[in-house]
């Protein structure tokens, strides 16, 4: 067998048997089979797509070119929560210590922002002490311990992905359907989970821009899940503006908190409940939703959810004490209300545009190996459907920079539309694909 | 400007800016764009296509690459012809002599061979003291002597084919007719010619397995040389069966010296005389074809398309009168006829069969740094719409090894089909292509 026997079976739009696939990526793993033709395979799956079967079958020859995190002295139901990113997303930090809430072991595993999505890991590490960092055994302790842990990637999960990720970002090759399933869900799947909930975000801050792709996408991963005999639901949720009223680092995580003391913008708690409910109906810790967003609620209102973030936070090495003054900890010496220019009901707010100015402010990445500051980025934002007067803050602006929170400015003065007539509330969630 | 930027353009279908082009392949060629980018590019020209105007770019920075061959101290009018190869095609060793006797300079770079089709070098090579690597001082005077040349390429002659041609054959992106017409017309438009004329065969033998592909690739050639200001023309012919009586590298020369001496086999003239007069049209040399045709036929019979050719020979280091004793400086140890089992009419000769036949004996390449053996190929072979009778030999077989001579009868042995009914002769000429 040569390589280039393979890609050109794909180049003329034939399906990969699971040996012919399984060879290719580890071969590939290996350094046996050198990058150009890989970048060549992965330009023909672009272009020819690949079937259900192939897909769940690179999707696990990715899972397997690492370790798998070995889950189970674990004795509860294991589920997780994977987010497709956004402006503003900060569910994974409310909805781990609630779902772990309700007797089910959340072993998350995290990614570090890169271009205008924010990343989990950045938001963590904002908390001081925090480590992401944990080994395998530290990370199943603390599971046993508190219910959640949320950490970083080590170096052997799916190394075949990280080789892959780097080259389709260089090829052109990313917004391939079936390379997207096998990056997210060979990672997702390593954790040693009982079942997953997708939240496919579609939208002007998306790295799905229409909810058709955004579909198309979440039911290629449902079907890879279910084929490895895993629970599986997606949620098609909107990111044409961006959750909640923060974004930044250290300003995510003071939002969080406040969500998990009761406090949390409506469309933030109404997101995380959604994706929470369906990961508990998942493993049959409730037999309807209604159940489950009680169970849930239950645990938001008695502050059980937030000591057991605080556990967590404690277990990895954080100070719990620093939460509630994160503000103190991690202060922008610029912070800049950007005031209405006229009343009306807000009808946009553009996600694409607030997290561009949260990069430029420093919040995010642009390079792998970029630093991020915790301290700046947006808070107090405006949402859909709310009235302004002019004159009233639409946002303020958190910076380190003259030059860059002028450039975050100009960015956000185009942000927001505001109407003289009412305004639609357009949804949260907008679809739920089930196997 | 990214490399990634562009192969997503051609990727999403769009075409190419002149000015893009250019600086992909001049990066490619100078290694700012490694292997793996040019190798999804690749696949996505496979994929999407490009335009004629894309064609005709991509030939010219390729072309650009490197050196020009200087050919204005040359006067008389240059004209070139191009196969795309074939077995038994020894056209180009009678063309280029006849051609010159008419008034015409022919700059002939040629290639060897590599899979079944042989190569005119390999072919020249077994003429004792031939030199195919001149420089382009020498092939100039050559030319200037005796109206013709025929060398290799020379280092400098298009680097960024020599580079891609390696990559595409690794990365399922060879049968890409863009790429193929850049990878042929590069080469060949760096002779400094005023007009070319194409053999673009298909069948069994031939790189363009059916008549549609082949119809394809000429006129994408055609519209290339037009749009650089090149006469041309291009003829699709047939390479279902062999051309002429003879594959292999001394065999072929001797067979060629038979023509030049007026006693070659019917078919090889008459491919030979089309091409030859399609060039004296495109250069002027000739008002119709029957003029054409009558200057060439007179040139034969006269010897003094011979005398050119042995005058080549000479003035490239050759032994001139080496050539009609060929068969003794290259003599085969096994030389076996292959009897007819049943009488009948000759209905097909399998051109495929038969060079991979003469691969196996040694007369070709697997590898590019594999060594020919000069001696061995086939001779004698019948031809299609022949009577044979049971017993009378189909074809000679010359081998130096008794294992090698084994396995090529094998697959001669399905190579011939005899019909008791009539055959209709296939064309030799399918069409002409024109601008």
């Amino acid at each position: 067998m040569l390589p280039q026997w393979l890609i050109e079976k794909k180049r003329d739009g034939q399906a990969l048997s699971d040996e012919e696939i399984r060879w290719f990526i580890e071969g590939f793993t290996v350094g046996r089979i050198p990058d150009y033709q890989m970048a060549a395979m992965a330009m023909a799956i672009y272009c020819r797509g690949m079937t259900a079967a192939e897909t769940a079958v690179i999707t696990d020859a990715m899972m397997r070119s690492g370790d798998l995190v070995d889950t189970s002295a674990i004795q509860r139901p294991k589920a997780d929560k994977h987010s497709t990113g956004g402006i503003g997303d900060k569910v994974s930090l409310i909805l781990a210590p609630l779902v772990a809430c309700c007797g089910v072991a959340v072993p998350m595993i995290s990614g570090r922002g890169l271009g205008i999505t924010g990343g989990t890991l950045d938001k963590l590490e904002s908390i001081p002490g925090y480590r992401t960092d944990l080994s395998e055994k530290q990370f199943v302790e603390v599971i046993q311990k508190c219910g959640c842990s949320i950490i970083g990637q080590t170096g052997r999960l799916a190394p075949a992905d990280k080789k892959l990720y780097a080259l389709r970002d260089v090829t052109g090759t990313v917004p391939s359907i079936p390379l997207i399933t096998a990056s997210i869900m060979s990672k997702k799947l390593a954790e040693g989970i009982d079942a997953l909930v997708l939240d496919v975000k579609w939208g002007k801050g998306a790295f799905m821009r229409t909810m058709e792709d955004a579909r198309t996408l979440a039911r290629s991963m449902v079907d890879v899940g279910v084929h490895m005999g895993k629970g599986m639901a997606a949620l098609i949720t909107d990111m044409n503006r961006p959750l909640g009223r923060c974004a930044g680092n250290a300003l995510e995580v003071i939002e969080s908190v406040q969500t998990l003391q009761g406090e949390g913008p409506a469309d933030l708690v109404e997101v995380t409940l959604a994706l929470s409910a369906r990961m508990l109906l998942l493993v049959k810790k409730a037999r309807d939703e209604k159940e489950a967003r009680a169970m849930l609620q239950k645990h938001l209102d008695s502050g059980k959810a937030y000591e057991v973030f605080q556990e967590m936070v404690r277990l990895q090495g954080g100070d719990p004490a620093s939460l509630e003054k994160l503000h103190n900890v991690h202060t922008a010496s610029l912070q800049e209300p950007l005031p209405a220019l006229e009343s009306g009901t807000v009808a946009a707010v553009d996600a694409e545009r607030v997290g561009k100015a949260c990069v430029v402010l420093g919040a995010g990445r642009v390079k792998t190996d970029d630093k991020v500051d915790f301290a700046v980025g947006v808070s107090n934002l405006v949402q859909v459907s709310e009235n302004v007067t002019k004159g009233q803050p639409l946002v303020v602006v958190h910076a380190n920079d003259e030059n860059r929170l002028e450039e975050a400015r100009k960015l956000l003065d185009g942000a927001f539309t505001i109407r003289r007539e009412p305004v639609k509330t357009p949804p949260l969630v907008y679809e739920t694909i089930l196997p």
